[in-house]
């Protein structure tokens, strides 16, 4: 095979069946996939609560430390269906390649795609490929849908927040949005941090296993902590409390933000969640937590405090308190 | 609203929330999209036999004589949905937009979308919005994924093809590929080609109502009719002949082939469909197919003659055959 993207392989004709068969049912090969047609015939009995979910994925530079845009895009869209409480089941994919881009990356992403995939359980069962001219994109951006199934008795909503429950974020906060701005910018100095992009349905199905009882899960990603809490304290119409002590940061991520002046409460997650629990859960799910690899530094942040006043209040340790709204402006595109 | 896209309106804050209710939400309404959670929640119950599949839309320009990216984008995944004999349900979209895009064009392709929707029975029920800065995007991509529901006793694949089946083409042949030909390159003539883009979930549904006796259908995009034949040819490990006379073609569009060398049989189409049936039902099914908007040109152009030996005869009108491959390279870069 050449080893460039070229605009034959976006034909639909012979190019495309080869790039299909030699790069994509290689490393997604399963029985759905290899059935051919254009539609993927699910094999999904009863399934009465069905989710499904979107997501385009534009990220640069598409290699980082911490993954890639393939890892990425199952993550993402993973990480969507869990945090509303499903079992991911199927993701679809779709391509658009700049022509000129090289098949070794393309692979090294497919490969990510489908290691991801193992290891959540998906399956990736249709595809498509579009290539553009050379310039009419930048190198190559994946969109990935996906369905799943929420287990009878869950009930998980942005909607669902109450006053009086307690918020867990699973682990540091900012480590995606650092690691891209430091792989981005020559900034002159040297920091090793990692992307923390991690599919999250291990970390989620554990939590229901402890209790089916948890109010709202989400995944703070573009805009990071805050914009997502806000979200939800709008969805829910309450006020939302968070101790700024709490968070936790990496000190890597802490020094790199304060030198460019960046809150880290506004950069983007990809393996994070944020979960409100009833206060007598909350001490069972932050142990079960604490035990997943992806939940280790996990921590109560906070709580929610009062119903029909939506706003995010954060609480310095300094005893002073500021609203935090959603982020505005775009300091960082192109994060996922 | 400012009346270009920003970067911002790709930040997942507030300029997106805004974007998200002033232009997706106002077209795109339905209850399951405005719960405003990162999945949609479905409601389908009993539903043994899902399909799900997905389409990346790169077509240029964006606006064309019969379309535009947004109705196409609906219409390509609904089609795929509707040949493998579904009853379409459920759309998600994912824009990636580059910075500067109109939103007033933005706006337009929107209401496309939603208008061919309602036409079939869908609702786009999850979306996302991605923003890249100026010059690594060209304008606008959209990505559809789609999930509906086959009714039980209906089982169409490109597999299915058996020897003695007739071969419906439900219209004129290459009318899209020709009209986004005109559209892009300044020809020095005037030809009044229209793109057949449009949703055949309506017409495959009067099909099934004939008989569920059918054994293949598939749009012929990417690659024509040709490919598509190619395709099902080796998925049925059949042979395929086509009486070259039969197939429709609009006199315009005949005439732009002749002039630039190019064969209408390899262009991409948009509203068609190919049916394989059995020689007894092959009439009711054509008789229904022409009650229809779109199948008013329908016409039997083949048969499927033999099985073990997969290939495509066409055969002239002065009695020679020849043999017709998938397509090869790309003419046309970039048709849907």
């Amino acid at each position: 095979m050449q080893n460039i993207i070229t605009l034959a392989h976006g034909s639909g004709g012979s190019a495309t069946l080869k790039l299909i068969d030699q790069v994509f049912k290689k490393h997604f090969n399963n029985d759905i996939l290899s059935q051919g047609d254009d539609c993927a015939k699910l094999s999904i009995t009863n399934s009465n609560n069905l989710v499904f979910t979107t997501d385009s994925f534009v990220v640069t530079p598409i290699f980082f430390n911490g993954g890639n845009i393939g890892k990425l895009a199952v993550c993402g869209t993973v990480n969507d269906l869990s945090t509303s409480g499903a079992t991911p089941l199927y993701l679809s994919c779709g391509f658009i390649i700049e022509e000129g881009f090289s098949i070794e990356e393309l692979e090294k992403i497919v490969e990510a795609m489908s290691i991801t995939a193992r290891e959540c359980g998906v399956q990736i069962v249709t595809g498509d490929t579009k290539v553009v001219q050379k310039g009419a994109a930048d190198k190559i951006f994946i969109n990935t849908s996906g369905i799943g199934i929420v287990p009878d008795g869950i009930c998980i909503s942005g909607k669902n927040a109450q006053v009086g429950d307690k918020i867990i974020i699973s682990g540091t906060i900012g480590d995606h949005g650092c690691s891209i701005l430091l792989e981005r910018e020559n900034m002159g100095f040297q920091a090793e941090i990692k992307s923390d992009c991690a599919p999250l349905s291990g970390l989620v199905h554990d939590m229901l296993e402890v209790t089916s009882d948890i109010h709202v899960l989400r995944d703070p990603t573009r805009g990071g902590v805050a914009t997502t809490l806000n979200e939800i304290a709008f969805q829910s119409n309450v006020s939302i409390v968070i101790e700024e002590d709490k968070l936790p940061i990496k000190r890597e991520v802490q020094g790199v933000c304060e030198l460019l002046g960046m809150d880290p409460i506004y950069l983007a997650n990809e393996g994070k969640l944020l979960s409100f629990v009833p206060a007598e859960k909350v001490e069972a799910v932050l142990n079960v937590m604490r035990k997943n690899k992806y939940g280790r530094d996990a921590q109560i942040i906070g709580e929610v405090s009062k119903a029909g006043e939506p706003k995010v209040l954060l609480k310095a340790l300094s005893g002073g308190a500021r609203i935090i709204g959603l982020l505005a402006g775009d300091q960082l595109p192109r994060i996922c």
